[in-house]
């Protein structure tokens, strides 16, 4: 449970979020909570505090506490990008492995990496969870278990599952060597070399990457940079296009961060539901969010079946274990089928060591300090974008997750904006990995999951001021 | 280093493979080992109770240690199988899976187990490495090593491949999870669907699995049951059938056993190379030799990079760990992007407590006593065959690894027998599995990588008896 102060914030930060309170709104003073909420004048404080490490809210002297001004107006938010309405063969994989091999180097800013930093997470902790669970272990069992995964694990996930609204058996389940294998095995599950799977716009490069690899063609859903898929673009294109599947990501969208309200999401399987078209729901980042609760999956309105549930630990709990899992509906057979073809179980070190860490609690703190540092992060990237970056910039504010999706004025090309950040030692993602057909030209997905020693605001200027150049140059 | 003790029970054991002694032959006795060898009368003692244990000599008593009487005459050993000319679009794994999902029950005496014991590995020895070598790691080093593997274990590998006579780059290792994957990952780096596919007759379910999978049809090469693929036959196939790559096992082949000897390997390396013909080495069991040193991979021969070598931990040192790693040769980058694609990484608690593991020591004693204890398994395995299976029964003697190939009187449907010894509590690897045709219906493959608790020979004098009703019935 999180402590009282730790509550009254977050109920705080809800009613900013949900703009209750608007900026430059003054907070209740000690007094009103006291009479409000039955609260000492010190769990007041400790939640203010909070909420100004969050970079929410802000002191003045002699006056009490106040909703920072929003860094961004509304208005400064991307539009919907209107995707092509033909299905592409994809072919972004070697430009992909250029921008990506070079975003590597650990002296390099990792404004393009796809990963939060690993200080982020209890690697310590997990780390002493290896060797007692691979001592306690009964190598007999991992032969029973082999391709579903650890039974005690799934039944970990499918509780999970069960408070975010999702009935899942833990027979449905199969363990998986990250949600990347979980995704490609749902794809394989459904599709044929040459079927047409339609996808977000702009999307994730991994899932273009994978139809490429499957010799599948993309067709792309227009996206709301804040409410996700566009229904209306979905159900044109299920009308115009043989879709075998669609592969989407609900929750904080990657590069997007667009959250699904829960109403178009019940909509969108229903949609789907008619026109028999399985989803392949993409929900890496679910437990990243920003609100007071953690937004109900895609699967949660799924009655036939179709919906197939993707998720992992790598992205909230322990990087580097390989650890996800797919709930895959009436597919689940299948899936299981081709895990054991491809790569027949997942490492059991690293499914027991998280079996122990769930099992000893922990993991619910954990999120919340998570959550707290990535959007604390987050306000501080946005407001250095807001100062550094060129007139005409456009950024989202997404409520989960850890990137921001970033529109420059047009006349500045986001990869030769790369190379020049590259040379300068900051990495970032130009928006052409985000479509089959290299639309995104001048934008940038930018990772605010790694706080740099503090160094993430002054790394955004630079960049502002190199993207700023780039656009005076074109202006001539 | 082995003990004097152990090395001279080698010499002997060699002396024996090689038949310069024959069964009934004695050994030398102490006098005369002192004399030649300078070795003391316990050392001599010690060599010959660990080669008593081995199932190799017996003791006569007041009269010295003698070599045992071969079990089977080599008279009884199966034949070259001829498969057939064309190429099969395959469609086994209806049959794969019903056959091992009902041999994963823990009470289940495991013959048609593809794994060995757990309790041949060091497993707690390996659980003691996990939580150091987490501990003490560096995760910014994680995302520079994601997907090639990490650095310090891609060394351990490429020397250990150097004292093997193959000299790979570091930089070519990709390190997967297990073999399984990499051999996937090489069949699509060198095929398109549709493509033919050369592999041993019988071969290992899971590559016609993969082929499955891959669209991709197999023509078989007629495969030795000692000596492994056919030169001449691969010749043949090489002229008749466009083929774009062979997944091979050259050494201690599943089923067969078979090991290929060097002047083979080098001539079908050189065909190869005459055909551009990529060559995907399945080298899992190479390092259960029972001779005195390992074999030499197919990749020593080969100097156009054609050669993809594969292989694992899982089978000689970490089962459950799943790190694996290839070799690619000139395919290594798609390989590398390949893997990147479908599953990003492989773990890294398995692979840096690997990679300790390594560091400390211990896994040459480790390879010494566990080929030890599988020799003695196989002696004890093929005793009970000769005594207790039908007349007319065949059965290999493979100089390494932990599998029999049974050929049964013609009579006897390895299916039927499969069910019958299921419902008694014994699983089997019925013919069928090994074939895209499923020629082999009298043949069984066994595992003899379990001792059972001293069981082993008991359950295959009951599964030999069951063969021998069904060859009564069918004989009328």
């Amino acid at each position: 449970m999180s402590k009282l102060y730790e509550r009254y914030a977050d109920e705080i930060a809800e009613l900013i979020r949900t703009q209750v309170l608007r900026p430059g709104d003054r907070l209740p003073s000690v007094r009103q909570a006291r009479a409000s909420r039955q609260i000492s004048p010190s769990t007041v404080f400790q939640a203010y505090y909070l909420l100004e490490d969050r970079g929410l809210v802000c002191a003045r002297p002699r006056s009490g506490y106040y909703v920072k001004d929003v860094p961004l107006r509304r208005s400064a938010e991307p539009g919907t990008a209107l995707p092509g309405a033909q299905t592409t063969a994809v072919d972004i994989s070697d430009l992909v492995f250029d921008v990506l091999g070079s975003t590597r180097q650990p002296e390099v800013a990792p404004l393009g990496s796809a990963f939060p930093s690993a200080s982020l997470f209890p690697l310590q902790k997990l780390a002493l969870c290896l060797t007692p669970a691979m001592r306690q272990a009964d190598p007999a069992r991992w032969q029973e278990d082999l391709t579903a995964g650890d039974e005690p694990l799934r039944r970990q996930i499918a509780q999970r599952c069960a408070a975010d609204g999702v009935v899942v058996d833990p027979e449905e389940l199969v363990v998986t060597h990250g949600a990347m294998e979980a995704l490609n095995l749902c794809l394989q599950a459904v599709t044929r070399p040459g079927d047409v799977v339609a996808v977000e716009s702009p999307t994730f490069y991994a899932a273009l990457q994978a139809l490429e690899r499957l010799n599948l063609k993309a067709v792309e859903v227009a996206t709301h940079p804040r409410h996700g898929v566009d229904i209306a673009s979905l159900t044109e294109v299920l009308q115009r296009h043989p879709v075998k599947a669609c592969w989407f990501m609900p929750h904080f969208q990657n590069p997007l961060g667009s959250l699904m309200p829960d109403d178009r999401k019940q909509a969108m399987v229903d949609l789907l539901a008619q026109h028999s078209v399985p989803l392949i729901e993409d929900d890496v980042y679910g437990e990243l969010y920003f609100g007071l609760r953690r937004p109900r999956p895609a699967k949660a309105h799924d009655h036939q079946g179709l919906v197939m549930h993707c998720s992992s630990f790598s992205k909230c709990l322990a990087p580097g274990y390989r650890v996800g899992w797919v709930a895959a509906g009436r597919f689940a057979r299948q899936v299981q089928r081709l895990k054991l073809m491809t790569t027949l179980s997942t490492a059991i070190p690293s499914q027991l060591a998280l079996s122990a860490y769930l099992q000893g609690g922990g993991f619910d703190r954990h999120l919340r300090h998570l959550r707290r540092a990535l959007q604390a992060q987050q306000a501080v990237a946005l407001q250095a974008i807001e100062q550094h970056f060129p007139v005409g910039t456009r950024v989202t504010r997404p409520e989960g997750g850890y990137f921001l999706w970033v529109e420059l004025p047009p006349q500045v090309d986001a990869l030769r904006l790369h190379r020049a950040a590259l040379a300068a030692g900051i990495s970032t993602a130009p928006g052409h990995l985000f479509s089959a057909d290299r639309r995104f030209h001048h934008h940038l997905r930018l990772n605010c999951g790694h706080a740099m020693d503090g160094q993430l605001a002054a790394v955004l200027q630079r960049l502002g001021q190199m993207a700023e150049r780039l656009a005076q140059v074109a202006r001539g």
